[in-house]
């Protein structure tokens, strides 16, 4: 048997740098830190964290005092006000290319745009980047929505940034039927490109594919969906004690990828695991 | 056998009002009159003018004085500020929505675009446009070139009016993977669209497609061209003399079109003798 592991797999640099900070401030401050909503979504990597003394909440209303870590998806605009009116100190551990979206998204709307963004409406990320905008803003999760919608004067598109790259051309194109002017700026993330299209590859030449990620992480969600379109035989799973080895039974080529937010000691863990009953079929 | 007439087909509102101008132009002018190459592309039509007193000189350099009307394609720069030297009289039969498409590129190219046009480029319209821009300027004519071009900053697209409107979503879709921004004014003309449609339409319902219009005509070359992908029986003609009876015999169900620039005229020529065919068929 054969195991394909991406390369891609893992870890994205704003998922990292979020774990980063916020071990960071679990050495320096041991009392009273917080994370608005689990930092990333993975239940595994967040007990781990909770385990260095990083507690969950998911009101802002919860925190009495204290640190306050933003999440990587972002926090809405709410909850910055009410983390500033409550004078919590605010360690900003949301990635970069959310920011840089949040950014295009008020710069679109300040100068006339109708605002689309390519997304989840119910994925903290989308909330967040949608709660800077007043009005003239649509979330838009698949192509006919946006045939059945419009006609717009000046039309602003951004993307959820762990979006499949195929349904944010999917919309842009659907758009240029519908508004005069489209102006996109492309705020799917590289490194969730990169992961898809390996993804895609790795599917088209294996009998079986594993996804490993939180059931809660919308880009693993995405791409178990985009690896099941080409290869049926497709398993999401959260952690190594759910692979079932009759899944791999009889299987000569094994492929494995991991979403954005999954530790490397879980992939690791799930290669292991493989290659164990692999030996064991022997 | 039933004739299916497309009602969009012949003189879109750009040619109306150029051939409009011209023959008020005649009018008023007897004498030293001129267009800057053909006012349209139609020859029948052009030589209608002529017998109206429009002479067509194809250099701005071989009008020695009097009025100068500009075709609906427009001018170049260059042509312009050679007519303002000569102090010629300008009578500006411009298309209102190619002098848009020119206004939107000189915007893109102002504001730091790297500017496309989705387009013929040895097209007058295409030259025109392109005049206006010194550099970062390309015109596209197939998706494969978008491919190997770029990658691009700030990317801004538009369309020669009478462009395939699939070809121009193809090619935003393709720079989609090619620039951070994308900015597209959609400048196929609305007319050009319609046509495509109604042509697409017909021609799936019938066994012999014609199409009516100049062999000089960009926008109806790419109409058979579409047609054609639908129905291999389709025929571009000029005249209604270039009708093959052969064409139409034991065929039940006919499609007409005609580009842009077609007059009326012709298309109905075209109509009657195809119903004379039937007629002598019975």
């Amino acid at each position: 048997m054969k195991l394909l592991v991406a390369k891609s797999a893992g870890f994205c640099f704003g998922v990292k740098r979020a774990i980063d900070m916020a071990i960071e401030a679990a050495k320096k401050y041991p009392k009273n830190l917080y994370t608005l909503g689990p930092l990333i979504h993975n239940p595994q990597a967040v007990k781990f964290l909770e385990q260095l003394g990083v507690k969950v909440k998911n009101r802002i209303e919860n925190i009495p005092k204290g640190k306050v870590i933003f999440r990587s998806h972002g926090v809405s605009l709410k909850d910055l006000e009410k983390a500033r009116e409550k004078r919590l100190h605010i360690i900003d551990a949301t990635c970069p290319i959310v920011k840089k979206a949040q950014f295009f998204a008020k710069y679109l709307y300040r100068h006339g745009y109708t605002v689309l963004i390519v997304g989840d409406p119910h994925h903290p990320e989308v909330e967040a980047i949608q709660s800077y905008i007043k009005d003239r803003v649509e979330v838009v999760g698949d192509v006919e929505l946006v045939q059945r919608s419009g006609p717009w004067e000046k039309l602003g598109i951004i993307a959820q940034t762990t979006q499949s790259f195929n349904l944010f051309k999917g919309i842009v194109t659907a758009s240029l039927e519908k508004a005069k002017e489209v102006r996109v700026f492309n705020t799917v993330c590289h490194a969730t490109m990169i992961r898809q299209k390996e993804a895609v590859e790795i599917a088209k030449q294996v009998e079986c594919m594993i996804v490993i990620g939180g059931y809660n992480s919308g880009n693993t969600q995405r791409l178990a969906a985009i690896c099941r379109e080409i290869q049926p035989h497709t398993h999401h799973i959260e952690t190594a004690q759910e692979l079932n080895p009759r899944w791999l039974s009889r299987r000569e080529k094994i492929g494995l990828t991991a979403g954005a937010s999954t530790p490397l000691w879980i992939i690791k863990e799930v290669e292991g695991r493989i290659r164990d009953l692999e030996g064991s079929r022997n």
